[in-house]
């Protein structure tokens, strides 16, 4: 059975092309070499990579997975090679800054090809994904002698990093960070204590791993506010670059995961020797919160970005079963002999659903990642601020949205393939396992949605939201009336189902702005459910866009790149998309606006185990 | 970490004795001796065992797994004692007839024990359950002399039975199946072919196993029509039930399955040594489709409780950790020491949506399992067939309603646990893992849907359903209205919900009707939705009777036996079900009725993998 992974390119610079509007894009905020053409040029080389020798180590690194002996972690055969590639490759630094090696290419084109990168190797891919978060954390709060010592090498590919934030009683709660960082009389810092769940907290791939530790000075207050952030490499960096000796650093254990197991998770110690492990202040001390949301705002996009990722992977995988897997007959039909099961009605439902909710995680992927290429290189101040608060808005919904989806759509692909999805044989499953990592780290969904409503709808006083609601609402109005046929029906059809869902959003929005006022413990109770409805919404917005563009390019003379089959089959996503997935968004505005009464009816004692 | 199971006693008495109405069932249909206090004793000793020696064998079941030898099966430690202590409490016959050594207590009673049993350890539950299942084959289809041979024996425990259906070509398909039997003169048969998924095909717990088998006799009509069933020991029975040679039956090898490690599933061959494996045909030739019913009707309820029972203990797990594990303060409150994660709003939404969700389902559950009680000993022909018709209704309902639930609410409790809730250490993972087959095995959930509007709507000309849903407005419509207040408030906020609800699917229903004639297909599209609103309306309409039954024991003078924060609970589960899930079922109505254009708008040929 195939376990191939074919790159969406042509789903990739539609989305790039039409719904980012990346000419647009780089028109204004640069660079003008990221055009469409070399654009895609560039994802049609990363496809042979990922679609390849990076994707085939996907299943052995599952069954392998990683080993630890004497503090030494052995990585599944094969991660090795697939790495080794795409350093040579030059992949690391694409979306990074010309002056420390990077190609340069907007985040928005980064993420199509992350978006391979995570299909085709999850475990594999959070080694550059770590790496890259780093990256933006040294970019954005280092020194310039930091900056000129690592960069180049965490651009490059040579080393990686890692984010050191959790410890036992400090999981979703960081201020409860109890590791402490002593101050030298050089200017340095020893650092001591253990930190858990450290994606590629060690390993052997890259010469150097460059730890970003959260940690508490002797006299720092307590909470969030008293934690400072440091570098501690795992080999000591000379001042000319060179590696020295061992820091004070050591595995202890790696955990034994439902997924990812090509990832190691590590407990990491720091200063267990007795000397503290040797550390480098990033800016000064207790600005350590801060400067790591820089990097934890990186890390949930691309974290949403893996839900889309399998998600894609587990479609392909289904479509490929459904083809090919012949039970059944077709309803009314007078064959004798079973017909693939792609044919009957309620697998076309599953692969529609999971089909249209990749289309509308795309979207919504790319367009928020073009958002921090306009909120860092835009011209105009303004603009720039304003595409910066809709990214920070947008940020907590792609992370929840997309990996609750991710999760959804491998067990969907599961099921298409019945008993066999339950072998691991098959490896459908471990898509379904390594999916369901992505709801609950870089913030648990449900911090996720928390933030949603407790800080990101009061951006810009409240006008971040209720401008893309606008929006939203604008666009609906510009879809043709219901009384419309042919692939115009279509856009009425979306339209029907678009208007209300968008008035249902605001009308949830302005009570959780009220109740945000009065009551919120209300507000946060209905905050999971606000979280989907947005993501659906926003989803559905984008695919109607693409559906109408989808339209007008059938219908526009002159030639098209994309085939008829694929601009038909666009409109017919959107549709799906509207007609099946926002109907129950809209009906969350119940649950969302029920309050929290029905929540705290069952008094705290009464909750026995 | 605990992972300690309580079967929730109260929560079951509370259910057979208000929801299921025992003492009146007991009344009409008998037998006299499983009155509630008897049958509370009963609970309380099957919990002693269920939640003591059985419950601590699903871990180690889990990490062990099976192992296969020179085709022998291994199965994890404990397991063997546990079944022993299984076996000499009599459990296996307690619903069967006391004259095969049965205790013929009523098929509710039954299934709160084995919602304990599948809750202690999932895997080793399969092993009763197919013997269950096999006794029913016989009651209904066996010859005397058939049954005075096995029956005993089975209701025991001393022997099992499988059920061997699935071919690697005849899943879904049963009429695929290419096993094929050879009559021989002495009127046995001689069985050739293999058979894949057999849970319990092989081990060692008891002293035989009875192979029931799907085979083709060589002239029979193609597809199901030309099924029989076939008799299959391991161990060839004298006939005075003495157990002979070995049977040409072996077991080739085992499956690495996502979960339920602890139930060998086995390749098996049939007849391979040349001879042909000894076989005794049920009944009539050709009849084996019909008879497997029987058997498969009972299998999907109990595969539906399984649902049930995980969402249970992952329920409990997650209650425990909730109230443990402290992180973060509490929104607008004052402390700086973090407090326990039951304070916050989210995990209290996801907690309430387990809870809420597993009383709806023990709930129908339940009341099913009281319907087949009825259909078989109620004394007037016509009730019999009416309680019939809805258990048959129910069934695939049952099935896959608490089956999706049952998932969802393991993955809520994985979500409660944060990052530990994906380190396999703390088991709730395995609970999420063996929940997932639920959705996949004895048809999967998609198949119980087309049952559902293919056949089970169909029932009584439709009369099946119309009564159902006639009763459940009549039930919505005796709730207090909107003005109410207190517990009456309570309650006139479940109307609210309940009454559009009810009327949402009996749109759906209608629509289906309409379209089952004119365009299969189209309905088909609609199923799985239209099966979720079935299934959570279903639900709704019963937690509204137990919320309305909550009520007046509160406010009735005398004493109750529940305490009052029991009762209070049952109705603010009840509101919660009301309020959180009822709009999004609800909103499935457009979903279902959309029609299927939108699902084949992308033809065959352009379906890409």
């Amino acid at each position: 059975m195939s376990t191939h992974y074919t790159p969406p390119l042509t789903e990739m610079v539609f989305a790039l092309e039409h719904l980012v509007d990346l000419e647009g894009l780089i028109a204004v905020s640069g660079p003008s070499h990221a055009d469409l053409q070399t654009t895609a040029a560039v994802l049609e080389e990363a496809a042979k990579l990922f679609g390849g020798a990076f994707a085939e180590t996907s299943r052995p690194a599952d069954v392998e997975g990683c080993r630890i002996e004497d503090g030494a972690v052995q990585l599944p055969e094969g991660m090795s090679g697939a790495y080794r590639l795409f350093v040579e490759g030059g992949w690391m630094g694409l979306s990074s800054p010309m002056e420390f090696g990077g190609a340069k290419f907007p985040a928005c084109v980064g993420a199509a090809v992350d978006e391979m990168m995570a299909a085709a190797n999850t475990s594999l891919s959070l080694l550059p994904g770590l790496t890259r978060h780093g990256i933006e954390l040294f970019l954005d709060h280092a020194s310039d002698e930091q900056k000129q010592l690592y960069l180049p090498k965490l651009i490059s590919g040579e080393w990686s990093a890692t984010m050191c934030l959790t410890e036992p009683q400090a999981g979703s709660d960081v201020g409860q960070v109890r590791t402490r960082a002593e101050r030298q009389a050089d200017g340095s810092y020893r650092v001591f204590g253990t930190k858990i769940f450290i994606t590629f907290g060690e390993h052997d791939l890259t010469r150097n791993i460059v730890h970003l530790v959260l940690a508490r000075t002797p006299d720092a207050p307590r909470g969030t506010r008293g934690i400072s952030l440091f570098i501690v490499p795992k080999y000591l960096v000379a001042e000319d670059g060179a590696l020295g000796e061992r820091n004070d650093v050591r595995c202890l254990s790696i955990e034994r995961k439902v997924g990812i197991h090509g990832s190691p998770t590590c407990t990491l110690s720091f200063g267990d020797a007795g000397r503290g492990a040797v550390a480098t202040l990033v800016g000064e001390e207790c600005r350590g919160m801060r400067q790591m949301f820089t990097m934890m705002n990186t890390a949930r996009l691309a974290i949403g970005l893996t839900g889309l990722s399998i998600a894609e992977r587990a479609y392909q995988r289904a479509v490929e079963y459904a083809k090919e897997r012949r039970q059944g007959r077709s309803i009314g039909g007078d064959g004798s002999e079973p017909v693939p099961i792609l044919r009957h009605p309620d697998v076309r439902r599953t692969l529609m659903t999971m089909r249209s909710q990749i289309d509308a995680m795309r979207a919504l992927v790319y367009v928020t990642a073009a958002l921090v290429d306009r909120a860092r290189h835009h011209p105009d101040e303004e603009a720039r601020s304003a595409a910066q608060h809709r990214a920070d808005l947008l940020t907590p919904v792609v992370k929840a949205w997309c990996t609750d989806l991710g999760s959804e759509v491998a067990s969907m692909a599961m099921q298409v393939f019945g008993g066999m999805g339950y072998i691991e044989e098959t490896g459908v499953a471990q898509l379904w396992r390594d999916a369901r990592i992505g709801a609950i780290y870089e913030g648990t969904n449900g911090i996720q949605a928390l933030d949603l409503i407790g800080r990101k709808l009061a951006l810009g006083g409240g006008a971040t939201i209720r401008e893309l609601i606008d929006e939203m609402a604008c666009e609906a109005l510009s879809l043709p009336d219901a009384d419309s046929c042919g692939q115009e029906g279509d856009l009425a059809a979306i339209r029907r189902e678009l208007e209300p869902a968008v008035a249902a959003l605001e009308k949830a929005t302005l009570w959780i702005f009220g109740s945000g006022l009065s009551d919120p413990e209300g507000a946060a109770a209905g905050a999971t459910p606000y979280l989907r409805l947005l993501g659906t919404v926003a989803g559905a917005h984008l695919l109607a866009r693409s559906a109408q563009r989808a339209s007008e390019l059938l219908t526009e003379p002159g030639e098209t790149a994309y085939p008829v089959a694929f601009l038909r089959a666009k409109i017919a996503s959107a549709r799906f998309f509207a007609e099946q997935m926002l109907p129950t968004a809209t009906a969350l505005l119940g649950p969302i606006t029920r309050g929290k009464r029905a929540f705290f009816a069952i008094p705290e004692e009464d909750w026995g185990a």
